[in-house]
């Protein structure tokens, strides 16, 4: 049961496992899949860290890194600080995110609170840390590197390319596809609007086989987006996809650092329970349904800002209802597949589970052949 | 390349293809496949015309009707007709719309023009007209009885059974799947938000697994939604279904006898240019993405009626703009895969592309065990 990915990445099963948690990547990676840090929440002297706790703990199997590089945004965070960009919150937003809290009865923060390296706004100066990150990845044996909300600097792919290391992106049309293959990308994760996080319009199923017709036989894609099991791999082979990208299904697993009031959110939920929201970083992401993602639907919310505006004033809230560990805004990036995770289980079960449903549903569709 | 309701329909292919046009149901029937006819827009006497004809040009080979007659509906309409229900309707609405209209170079209707029978308010009166189109198809000799929009009458249920005719119910949950079967539906088919009309938020890849869980081995369950390749047939069986049930795609057949500026509008659409509006008939269904469907996201338009009131506004427009014919207006129900509609197709052709790419499909994934 391999696909050519496999071959070329030098992994057992071609399951790839998005996670901000260095234990998950090298859990699922240790188990035949293909671990990927989000390095998102890290800077460079963070991931630095991270990357050679992965290495001690990998058993020599191999992992990637996502780090959010957009070519678009270069530049464009020079000289803003979180200060700088925090003060171009128009003061009603607070007045109405403070109204929000206090019906929930989240307090403001203390003096004494340290500033919260867990708690990033999305899209915050992406281009000042995505350097460094990849510096920092270069030095380790990373073997892919990921990129989303559109292709990444011609400079970063060469580098890469110079260390022997493949360049992933995710995209959620067949033109952004086209678009990242002509950057030079190598690899394209096509991403369904049942995904969580940033995602687009056009579900899995629709996306897969345009996506790979678009750009042809010589460049691989794994379908994410509504992958949980075996038979969602196997759906996913059918559509063309080399291979599976997965994501919310780890933010459960038995070491995922995931907050436990969110865990406690994620395994209750059902698939019906998230919604496409610009609430949390100012572009559309599917989140689990919350008082936060409800309350910006309210005729009385102001408009979301643009990125990273809006995930300046998500990450001051989160801060206070983090802290205050109040269920009803602790939401999350999570897919519609968040129905399908209802246990706490090690990543490498839930990696075995996947491959035997996988193997078990490819024999039952070539029994069709003979009937 | 059978699967059990092939065997329980008498058909060579698990292809179901809905479809408004008896020519249409009945090329596909001949194909191998199973045509459904949607009903919704006939009368009794209409549909015994349709049904006869169908008959006559199908080679004796099986085929279904599709009657909205959803039970938590019946009673309602008793008394209520066409004018009478056009008289809730708030007088801010037809200035909006013929704002809109007028917008487009729309002219009013002369005062000769005949009632458009082909162009009916969605969920008028449906259960008026129910009743009287179940009795003309068990006349006939359906294989199967489809009904959307909730369970159908028990009684409904028993009538088909007597007559050894096969129920179906489209749902877009697993809830409402389980609702269904209880009310003695005999085969789900779950519907993804990907589909074409009426549709809910979760994709196919996540609702057909989920729906095959919650009803259990014994009952069929046919997955639609972002069907239009054999790709994409493959991976509905991969998910667990016993078919593929598909709608979209046979509204630009050559046999169709779809508008052809909407034939035209159809084959020029990518995948993105769908919405799920609620502009058509009051409850969100996915359209092709045109000057209607945007009118009603403006910040000065209304916001749309309750079914079957929104209906009436779009059918008294629609029997405009289409007898004008124009362009810009003429959007219709359609899924995502109308980005793959590119061509003017018979039938027949179409359903033996989708069955060879099954095969091959199947062919490619059964490879990968031997890996």
């Amino acid at each position: 049961m391999r696909t050519p990915i496999c071959d070329r990445l030098g992994i057992e099963f071609p399951i790839f496992a998005f996670s901000h948690c260095r234990d998950v990547v090298a859990a699922v990676s240790r188990a035949g899949g293909f671990g990927v840090l989000g390095a998102l929440a890290f800077n460079a002297e963070e991931l630095e860290v991270e990357l050679s706790w992965i290495d001690d703990h990998v058993d020599g199997k191999p992992y990637g890194v996502d780090i959010v590089m957009p070519n678009a945004y270069m530049g464009k965070g020079e000289g803003l600080t979180r200060e700088k960009i925090s003060g171009l919150v128009p003061p009603e937003y607070r007045t109405f995110v403070d109204g929000v809290l206090a019906e929930y009865g989240v307090p403001p923060l203390p003096d004494e609170a340290e500033d919260g390296r867990d708690i990033k706004a999305a899209g915050l100066a992406v281009d000042l840390e995505g350097p460094g990150q990849v510096e920092v990845a270069l030095k380790h044996p990373t073997r892919m590197l990921v990129n989303a909300l559109g292709p990444p600097p011609k400079e970063v792919v060469d580098r890469a390319h110079e260390h022997g290391i493949l360049v992933g992106a995710l995209v959620g049309s067949p033109r952004h596809a086209v678009k990242q293959v002509e950057q030079g990308v190598d690899i394209i994760v096509a991403q369904g609007t049942e995904a969580g996080g940033h995602t687009g319009e056009i579900a899995t199923m629709v996306l897969i086989p345009d996506v790979v017709d678009a750009v042809g036989p010589d460049v691989p894609v794994l379908a994410a987006g509504g992958i949980g099991s075996g038979r969602q791999m196997a759906a996913a082979l059918a559509l063309g996809a080399q291979g599976a990208w997965t994501g919310s299904i780890w933010l459960t697993v038995a070491e995922a650092d995931t907050n436990p009031v969110v865990v406690d959110n994620l395994l209750r939920a059902g698939s019906r329970d998230t919604v496409r929201s610009r609430s949390m970083t100012g572009k559309p992401a599917r989140l689990l349904r919350n008082a936060w993602t409800d309350a910006w639907e309210r005729p009385d919310a102001p408009k979301t800002l643009p990125m990273p505006l809006q995930g300046v004033v998500w990450a001051e809230a989160a801060r206070r209802f983090t802290r205050a560990g109040t269920p009803e805004l602790n939401g999350f990036p999570v897919g519609q597949i968040v129905g399908r995770m209802n246990a706490r289980r090690p990543a490498g079960e839930v990696v075995h589970g996947l491959v035997e449903e996988w193997i078990a549903t490819t024999q039952r569709l070539s029994g069709l052949i003979e009937d």
